[in-house]
Parts: C-alpha cells; sequence; structure tokens
C-alpha cells in the first residue's frame, strides 16, 4: 500500500458543489462525484499472485537467485569487457544448478519437463541483468531448442545432459552478414561427401560469414549451425548442422572465429563471426528430425514440400520468439516501477500548495506519461501469459510428433510474432519514457535505465525484425481467408504476398468474405457504437475488431487492384506494405485487449478486479485514441465522442493516481534489481 | 549524386496506361503520370552551401578538425574511463586553439567576436564524439557564458583570456540533487559577511549538493555557482558566484567533490556533485552585471523586481539552449545519413525480381519509415537557422545593455526554448527509427548508434526539461495576449498559470482576443482549406495556425472554467496541463514549417527548388498526418481529404526515393564520422 497522502487531483478532492459545466465539457467530472465510485484498496499480494499465475513458484526461484547475485548489475559498470563475459558465463552455470535455466527440457535428461515454467522462469529473469538473460536464452533456448527440437535421441543423449547443465556451450549459427531476416538465401553450403559419409560445411562468400551469434566469440564449443544441404550436386534448402568450432578455447581446425566487438549493449555476452572453410562434420551431425541423408547420400523427409520442410523447422524455434516478447515485457516493469516511485517522492514547483512542491505524479501530464504504459505493461502481460500457455499446450502435445502443421500451430506462431513485436517496442517505448520522466538522475548508470535501454534495444530486432515478423502475422491473417498453404516458406512474406495472396486470396472472392464479416463485427447493429458507453468492454472490442478487418481487406482490395492494373507485383507490395503492417498491428492490438479483458472478467467480485477494470478500459481507450484518426476517418467516431474518450482518458488516470504505487509493486521486482539509490532514496 | 539504378518505386516506372482506377483510390498515382513531373538532378555542393549558411567557413574548419581527430569515436569505446576523460579534454583545448571554440567570446580577449559563427562550430561539432561536444559546452557556453554574460569588465579580464584557450578549465554549478527544473527553490546559500567582505558559501541540506556538474568530478577549478544571495539577514534571491574548487587537482579547503560515476552516456565528461561547508570568496566574486552588494552591506540592482531580476540573469544563458537544439538536430543528421546510405546498398528479399534481392530503400515502408525524419530534419535545420541568427542579432546587440526585456527577447528565448525541445526529441526519435532500420549491424558499436544513442539521451533533459521548456513557450503565448509579465519567475511555469494567467490573461478576456484571431488565420474564408490544393504551403502553414490559435483558446477557456467553478488552482493547471504543452507544440510547429516554406520560397526557381520543395510538403503533410484525428475532430479535415494526404505523402516518398542519397550527401558529415565498415561497406 502506498503510504502517501491522498492526493490533490484525486477525485475525492473534487469540489463538492457540481460546477456548472457545459454538458459535454465536464462529462468526466460529474460522472465521477456522481457515480459513487469508492476507491479501491488492492491487496499487492493477491496481484502479484494473480500475475504470476500458475508459475509463482518457478518465478519466485528466479527472484532470489536474481537477489543473490544482484551484485552482477554493479560488476557489469565497473568489471573490463572480458571479466564480466566470464562473470555472465559463470552466473548462468550458476543458475542453471538451481534447475530455472532447464525448465524446459524432458526430465530424463536432467530437465525440468515444463516448458511454461521454462519461459515464466525466463521472463522473471529479465527483471535483472540482460546479457545473464540473452546468454541463457542463446544457450538453453537457441542451442538447447535447436538440439531438442531439430534433432532424434542420439543427439539428445549426446548433448542434452551437459548442455543443460551449462558445461557445454553451443550457440546457434543462423544468421550471416548478408542474411538475417530472409534464410532461406543463406549462404553457407553443407556438402555430403559420399565417400567419406561427412558433410563438408564451407563460407562460399564474405556476406555468408556467420555473424551476431551470442557465445560465439568466446564460450561456444559447438554451433548449430544452419546451411543449404547439398547431395548429389543438388541442393535440398537450409538444413540444421551441429559443427564443434571450439576446443580448449582455441578454434577447431577449418573454423575462424571473430569477435563482433564492443555493442550498444548486453556486453556480458560475446557475439562474433564464424567462417567454415571446408569443416568436415560426421553424417550423424545433421540435427534430422524432419530431413536426413542415408549414408549412400540418398535424401531423405517425410516432407515432401521443401517450403513446407523449412517452414516446419524454423516453426519449432518459436520458443525464443515467446521469451524474447516476455523478457521485453518484463524488463519494461521494472522502468516503469523505479519512474513510478521516483514521481511519488519527487517534488518540483508549488502548484497546489505554497509551502510544499508537487509530487511529480500529481501532475496531469506526467499521470499521462506514465499511466498508458503501465496499463499497457499489464494488457501485454496477460497476452504474453496466453502465448506461453498456448506454446507450452502445442509443444508438450506434439514434441514427439512429426512436426505436421495445423491450424493451431499457424495461429501460435502469428501469436507469438506479434506479441514479440509489440513487447519488444513496448519496452523500448517505456523505458525511454521512464527515462526522461526521472530527468537527469535517470542518466546515471547506477540508476538502471542506461543498462536497460541499451540492452533491450535489440529486442525489437533478434529472433526477428519486429517489422518482418508483422508481415508474417499478416501472412497469416490472409491465408486464413484463402485456403492452407502449409507450404509457404515462413519468412518470404514478400513473394508471398506479391504473388500467392494476390493470385489467390483475390481469386478465391476472400476480398468479398472479408467485407461481409465486417458487417458483423458490431453486436449491436450498425450504429450501436455511437452510443455504447465507453466503458463498456463490447464496446471495446468491437471497435478493435472493426478497424482489423477493415484493413485487412483493405489490403486485399488494393493487392488486387494493383494486380489488375498490370503493376509489377513488388510494386504493389512496396505500395500496400504500410497497411499490411497496420493490419497485423490491429490484429495483435485485438488480441491483446482480448487477453486483458478476458483476464479481468473472471475475476471475483472485489476491489481487484474494479482496479484492473481502471486500468483496463485505461489501455482499451488510450489504443483507440492512439489511432483514433482512423476511426473518424471510417465512421466510426465522431468528433464528439472521440474528444469524450480523450476526457474519460484523463478521468481514469486521476483514478489511478492513487493506486500507482500498488500497481508496480504487484510485479513484485526484487528491490536489489531497482537499485536507483537516488530515485528511490 | 547516387550511382543507383532508378528504382522499381520511382514514379517513371509507372505502367503507362492509366490505371481504371477509382477517383478516391488512385489519384495520387494520376497525377504523378499527368504532371509531367521531371525528377530534379541535384547538385550536392550547392545543396550543403545553402545549409552552412553564411557560416560555411567555420563549418568546414569544424569538419576538418573533426576528421582530423576521427580516432576519438574508437578511442571512446577502447580507453578506460579516466583515460576518455583526458582525452575530450586535450582534444577540446586542441580545438580551443583553432578558435573553433572561442567564436562567441569577444575579440579583445581572444575570441572570434561572432555569436552566430560560434553556434555553427558547435552545431558542426554534433557530428563528431558527443562528449568533446558537451565538454565544449560546458568548459566555453556554459562557464564562459556565465562569466561573459552575467560578469563585468573585471571578470572578462580575470577569467576569459585563459578559459577561452582552455587553460582555465570551469563548471557551470547550477542543478542541485533536489532542484533541477525549479531553480529558484535551489538551496546552496551566499551569505554577505560584512566584517571580511566575503560571501560564506554553503551546501545547507544534503539535496542541496550541486549534482550532474560536468567539468566538476576532474577538471574544473573554478565553479559558477548559483546560489541564494543573503544579505544582512534578508534573502535576495539567486545569484551567481564564482567559487575556486580546485588547485593542482584537490578540492579548496571547504569544497567537498564527488564523482557521479558512469552515465547512460557521455562518459568523457566527468560529471560530479559539489558540497560547500562555509567556503568564502571574496566580495568581487558576485558576478555583478545586474545586482552587486556594497562593501557595507548594501544589496543593489538597477531591475527592481526579484523575479525580473532572475528572469534577466537566466535569460542571458538562453544560448546553451540554442546549442543544445542544433546539437540534437545534427546528431540526427548523422543518423539518416548512415540509415539511409545503408539502405542503398542492403538488400533482403526478392520482391520485383526473381534474381535479385530488394534494396531497403525501395519498400515503401522503408521509405515511410526513414523519409518523414528527413524531412524534418531539414525543417529543423532551418528553424535552427533562424534561431541562432536571432540570437546572434540579440545578443549583440544588446551584449552591454542592461540587460532589459522586450518583446525581441521573449520571442526569442521562447524559440529557442521550443527548438530545442522539438530537436532533441528529434534526436532520440530518429536515431531509434535508424538503428532499428539498420538491423543487427545497427547494434554494434562500431556502427556509431550506440554512441549516438546514449551520448544524446540526455539532450531532453539538460539545459532545461523539455516538458518545462514547452511550458515555457506557453507562457509565453498566453502572456502575448495579456500584458508583459516581465518579472516572471521564467522557469515557474505551474505557479503561472495557477496564479497569474488564470487572474490575469482570463480577467482581460484575452480569451475573446483569441477566439476573434482564429477566425482571421483561414486565408481565403471559412471553408477554403476544404478546398485548397494540398501541396499548397498557404494551405499547409493555414491548417497549422488555426491548431495553434484554437489549442491556446481552449487552454485560456479551461483555466477560466475552473477559477470560475472553484476550483484549487493547482488542480486546475494538471488537469490543462496535456493541452498547454500541446499548445507550445503546435505553436512551435508552426514556425519549424514557416522557417522551411520560407527558405524554399527564397531559392531561384530551379531543380534545387524542386527537390526541397517535395521534402517540404513532406515535412508539412507529414506533421498534419500526424495530428490529424485533432484537424478532424474540430473540422477542418473530411476523411476524405486526411485519406488524401496519406496518399500524397506516399507519392512524395517515392518522388524522393531518387534524390535521396544526394538529400542526406548535402549534409556533409565528414566520412570519418560516420564509420559503419558494416553498413556502408
Amino acid at each position: 500500500m502506498s503510504t502517501d497522502t491522498v492526493p490533490p487531483s484525486s477525485a475525492e478532492n473534487l469540489p463538492s458543489t457540481a460546477p456548472a459545466a457545459t454538458p459535454e465539457q465536464d462529462a468526466d467530472e460529474r460522472v465521477e462525484s456522481r457515480s459513487g465510485y469508492t476507491q479501491p484498496v488492492i491487496d499487492v499480494a493477491e496481484l502479484t499472485a494473480l500475475l504470476d499465475g500458475k508459475y509463482a513458484e518457478v518465478r519466485n526461484l528466479v527472484r532470489s537467485n536474481l537477489a543473490e547475485h544482484a551484485s552482477v548489475l554493479e560488476d557489469a559498470e565497473t568489471m573490463s569487457r572480458d571479466d564480466y563475459r566470464e562473470r555472465v558465463k559463470d552466473l548462468v552455470v550458476e543458475m542453471a544448478a538451481t534447475g530455472q535455466t532447464g525448465m524446459g527440457f524432458p526430465e530424463e535428461y536432467g530437465g525440468g519437463g515444463d516448458i511454461g515454467a521454462s519461459i515464466a522462469a525466463f521472463e522473471t529473469l529479465a527483471y535483472g541483468d540482460l546479457s545473464v538473460l540473452v546468454k541463457v536464452g542463446v544457450q538453453f533456448g537457441l542451442f538447447g531448442g535447436a538440439i531438442l527440437q531439430l534433432g532424434t535421441k542420439p543427439h539428445h543423449d549426446a548433448y542434452l545432459p551437459d548442455l543443460i547443465t551449462g558445461k557445454l556451450m553451443g550457440c546457434f549459427a543462423m544468421t550471416e552478414t548478408g542474411h538475417g531476416s530472409n534464410v532461406q538465401a543463406l549462404g553457407t553450403v553443407a556438402t555430403y561427401d559420399v565417400a567419406t559419409q561427412e558433410f563438408v560445411v564451407t563460407t562460399t562468400r564474405e556476406d555468408a560469414r556467420k555473424d551476431y551469434i551470442g557465445n560465439a566469440a568466446k564460450h561456444a564449443e559447438v554451433a548449430v549451425v544452419f546451411a543449404q544441404l547439398e547431395v548429389g550436386g543438388k541442393s535440398e534448402g537450409v538444413h540444421a548442422f551441429v559443427v564443434p568450432i571450439r576446443a580448449k578455447g582455441k578454434p577447431s581446425e577449418g573454423v575462424r572465429i571473430e569477435d563482433d566487438g564492443l555493442k550498444l549493449g548486453l556486453n556480458g555476452v560475446d557475439n562474433g563471426r564464424i567462417w567454415f572453410d571446408g569443416v568436415r562434420i560426421p553424417r550423424e551431425n545433421l540435427l534430422n528430425r524432419f530431413a536426413d541423408v542415408t549414408p549412400a547420400g540418398v535424401y531423405e523427409s517425410n516432407i515432401e514440400n521443401p517450403n513446407k520442410r523449412f517452414f516446419t523447422m524454423l516453426g519449432t524455434l518459436i520458443q525464443g520468439r515467446v521469451c524474447v516478447g516476455g523478457g521485453g515485457i518484463n524488463a519494461a516493469k521494472v522502468a516503469i516501477t523505479i519512474a513510478t516511485k521516483y514521481a511519488l517522492r519527487r517534488r518540483q514547483f508549488e502548484a497546489t500548495r505554497d509551502d510544499q512542491e508537487e509530487l511529480l505524479l500529481d501532475y496531469g501530464l506526467h499521470q499521462r506519461r506514465l499511466f498508458p504504459l503501465l496499463a499497457r505493461t499489464y494488457a501485454l502481460h496477460f497476452m504474453q501469459e496466453l502465448v506461453s500457455s498456448s506454446l507450452h499446450d502445442v509443444l508438450s502435445g506434439t514434441q514427439s510428433s512429426d512436426g505436421s502443421d495445423d491450424h493451431g500451430q499457424r495461429e501460435l506462431e502469428s501469436r507469438a510474432a506479434g506479441t514479440k513485436a509489440l513487447g519488444t517496442w513496448h519496452a523500448t517505448r517505456t523505458i525511454q519514457e521512464c527515462r526522461e520522466a526521472c530527468g537527469g538522475a535517470g542518466y546515471l548508470a547506477v540508476n538502471r535505465f542506461a543498462a536497460l535501454k541499451a540492452d533491450t534495444d535489440v529486442f525489437t530486432t533478434f529472433e526477428g525484425d519486429n517489422h518482418v515478423l508483422l508481415q508474417l502475422v499478416a501472412k497469416g491473417l490472409l491465408t486464413d481467408y484463402a485456403s492452407d498453404f502449409e507450404d509457404m516458406d515462413q519468412l518470404g512474406m514478400v513473394r508471398f504476398v506479391t504473388n500467392l495472396a494476390v493470385e489467390t486470396v483475390i481469386e478465391k472472392t476472400a476480398v468479398h468474405k472479408l467485407l461481409e464479416r465486417i458487417k458483423d463485427v458490431l453486436p449491436g447493429g450498425d450504429n450501436w457504437d455511437q452510443e455504447a458507453g465507453l466503458l463498456d468492454p463490447d464496446y471495446q472490442l468491437a471497435m478493435l475488431r472493426f478497424r482489423e478487418e477493415h484493413i485487412l481487406s483493405g489490403v486485399a482490395r488494393r493487392l488486387k487492384r494493383g494486380i489488375d492494373n498490370k503493376m509489377n507485383p513488388g510494386e504493389v507490395f512496396s505500395r500496400v506494405q504500410d497497411h499490411v503492417i497496420a493490419a497485423a498491428r490491429a490484429h495483435v492490438e485485438r488480441l491483446v485487449l482480448e487477453a486483458f479483458v478476458a483476464k479481468t472478467r473472471d475475476l471475483p467480485d472485489g476491489d481487484l478486479k474494479v482496479a484492473l477494470n481502471l486500468l483496463c478500459d485505461l489501455h482499451a481507450l488510450c489504443t483507440i485514441e492512439a489511432d483514433r484518426a482512423w476511426f473518424m476517418e471510417h465512421g466510426r467516431l465522431s468528433s464528439t465522442r472521440s474528444k469524450a474518450i480523450s476526457r474519460e482518458i484523463g478521468s481514469l488516470c486521476r483514478k489511478l493516481r492513487p493506486l500507482a504505487d500498488d500497481l508496480v509493486d504487484g510485479f513484485a521486482v526484487p528491490a536489489p534489481m531497482l537499485r536507483s539509490p537516488d530515485l528511490l532514496g
């Protein structure tokens, strides 16, 4: 509970006599004073329990591990880069010993056998040093995940026990200097040599060197290398191979490694470049869950279509995206906690009284800067909970299957991509706003924003560039209207939209289907939305659904028009690309709000429900407000109603003001993770 | 000139037969093909000459100094913090020897006697290492500026010659831990001791320690200290004193200094904290241009009103804000240059052809991400040119005056504050977007974004928090409608709005005056704006003028209503605060567009004018588009027209695509300042 006295701008301090306001202008104030609203009292422990969900235990394990090793936050600033890297590695191994990093691996190899727990652990780790987080992600998520998901029992037996303990360090060598997003165009080649029953791995051109590979510069002994498989002179597309790259600290024969050098952040992780010069590995080092090469040099796969095969392989690595999204959201929690608590302590300028300066959080502008970000952090948290729970179900259910695709799998991939994009952009934005809201003090490294800002910056890029991911989401939306395209290249969205989407989606008159669906979106008929209450979640959701359907049908229409006009498909795509992104974004925003609404609806009546409803309303209305131009352009918002939304947001902020301290305490960021002696005093 | 082949998305490659488009949907495409638009050819040298303006020579001096010392960019990454600080200090002294840092001081002391040149030099320095920039700003702008502007001939004689060469290092000790924005509430006290004719400087409480003071931790021997002057038991408000703080590397007696430690960026600058424990300085150390204390202990000032006196003193330090704004804008130029050139080299995904991947800059989305930022960089550059030219005139004209206030001075302060706020936020946003647009490569320190992002981050805070500055701008707007309030506390905006603005502005029926003015804003009558051409600068400017006037009158109306309703003035302010900020922002946005329009209008007909008109149109329409919801809410934009603006922006982006390389080359950022071997190849 906050110990602050009730601030002057809270609802109770309104003048007791209703002002003679015009109907439009002061509607919010009258509602406040007439509605008999009672300020809820939040039980912080209850709130934390709600946020932690079913994985409270593992989250608390991570919290205490973080607190125990809190000194790494300072080490990051004082140690040399080399020492810091070693410190981070040692810490990863120590944490592995507590079981927190191996939750997602099968129990028979020493893991916890619970994917959901492994994501909860990872997310919570984002409260601390983010080099530790990313090193854990590289070692257990990417490297370990590739062995687990792309390999078969011999690989599991050979690598999992030692990688789970951190004894065997590995890396995930997919990205090349020349190709990050377009993985199908990688230039590394693995040629099968039938004479020796080996693959020969080669970097075929300079920009095909592996680049930005975490763990590569220093610690990895083994790499999972993605390369074009060539068998008998035929290219079979990108596959993954286990390649030893280092022994006793020295690069293996034929392997050249270079340090990527200083980075904007995450300098506790040793990123590097790798070149392969005819490196020979045994045939068995192909991770052969989805495809194999016989000793005689015959390529075999259960998945006939090469695109679908590639797509299936990448699909198994979805966990990384879910983790990064959760990491971003939790890093934002640290920032918003610090900024909120600072604003509850810092005073500047006498505003309401002559004898005391005003708390920052009692300024309307400051509430407007922080509370929408706080509300969105909650919203994304609940979305992330849904995505990771769905990942848990899909991976637990299909772990031993042949990876055959289905609607659930594609939906999960889309949601993981969308939540990663929105969650990491939210982190960038929130951390920036919170730094500025803490003024000059926010610029000192000891006050946490330096590391938060630098370390999270690349979250919007790695595990899939956010813009590319949103195009992936849009692809899913378009294919849902046409037929199944399981054989599509997952990341080759550009070609998809320019070819298949145009030829198939539109020929099947999906556009018409789309337009019909829009009419069904509004639950109470065509003009219902003009009269529904702003705080009615059905109204809020209907608005976001309408937007999603409308933008999507617009994309399809524009594609069709371009092709009808005989324009170059690439140019059609270029022109419609911002609408493609907008469609994806609208889709994910709708899902996020649905997650928040569902969560609050399920709560038992009580103060916590009242408080979270305020936050949920604030998030919903801010989401509509941010795109209110679109809603007005498309006849779904009158200018009067649009202004009413902005006023309602101000009113919600004032109601949330007395709850702010408890709402950030609910995240339960361990105190040593906040540091900030200057800000929190 | 760009050597790229004409991209597929440029205007020329449109289908030669006009498509059978609906009137609304494809209006832009038809205009493009029918208008006979000829792509201009840019003479880069001519463009650079235009941007450099009358100070081309000094800008080129700085460019060559930067190139000569380019290794500091790498030193910033490889050196220890201590060594880097020394390196930066040495570099500042070396640059001082070339004359570039002393342009703003009188010639008789070894300066250049040209304020405008000094700002041009400072801005250009922002192409390089920003610790060097900020150290220069602290030494010559803040410390030197305070001696020059607040001191009199004895101070000039005593300090200017050595500070101009960098032999005497100083700092500017205004901010305290407890007070950054609210300078009038500083807790440091200087008491006059008539017996010894000395001032006794004391830190009266812990949060009154000076904090974040550049140059303080290591190099400054002298500080200009802002403290509450007490004479004969009476407090006379904040004044500035010269206090020796360090000799031969050791703190002076009674002075305690602490290092602020690692910061988010700018680690080549030694920021620190200072405590004073009864430090005695001679009476003559009061910087006495505006007020003095006689030996007998009588306080004297030509400016009777204490608020006006304080305001006048701070007003003389305006140069710092102009410099920081220019620094931010020029740092943005570095980022946009790198991102644009990378996008002209980097290919990803086959889009228009099967045999070659597409250049990033040929994607519509990528153009949409970068070009509005490029256009805004130009717009802010021209605004900054106006502000610094106006500063030059005011300071050159009034340097020896008594600092009496006038409309021109207040207007300059307002414009400096607004340009600083918009310029530094633009830097933060542009650098972030450009980093993301360069993907993982953008995350490597060698590719410049790490330093740009970290070092500029605090620009939005120092020399006045941007939100506080915009409130200062708003104050100026409101006072313009009422009467002169030269005696207002400059930074005490909150109290101003809650007291004077409400009581005076409104009582004088300024609201009515405001509402009348709005009607005069549209040049062609009430509905003219619905039919004017989108590319008509008069239309664009009228839109921004209308918005400015309307928001401003709304603020006044809301203030009045609150007071009429007997609400607490602090609460009234809290509720109207976001409108106050919006009014200020709308005002500055209008000025920025006016600056850009005026610049392009003055150009002789020719290709350069055509090119800059495209940029200016893009900037204007993006500014309207960003707030199109507001324009629709207030009846100044139909939804049809709003959508037309978005389409026109797409069309302008396609026209600018072939010009992009030249447009960034025009900034003439020296190649060694770009570094980025991975990005620029």
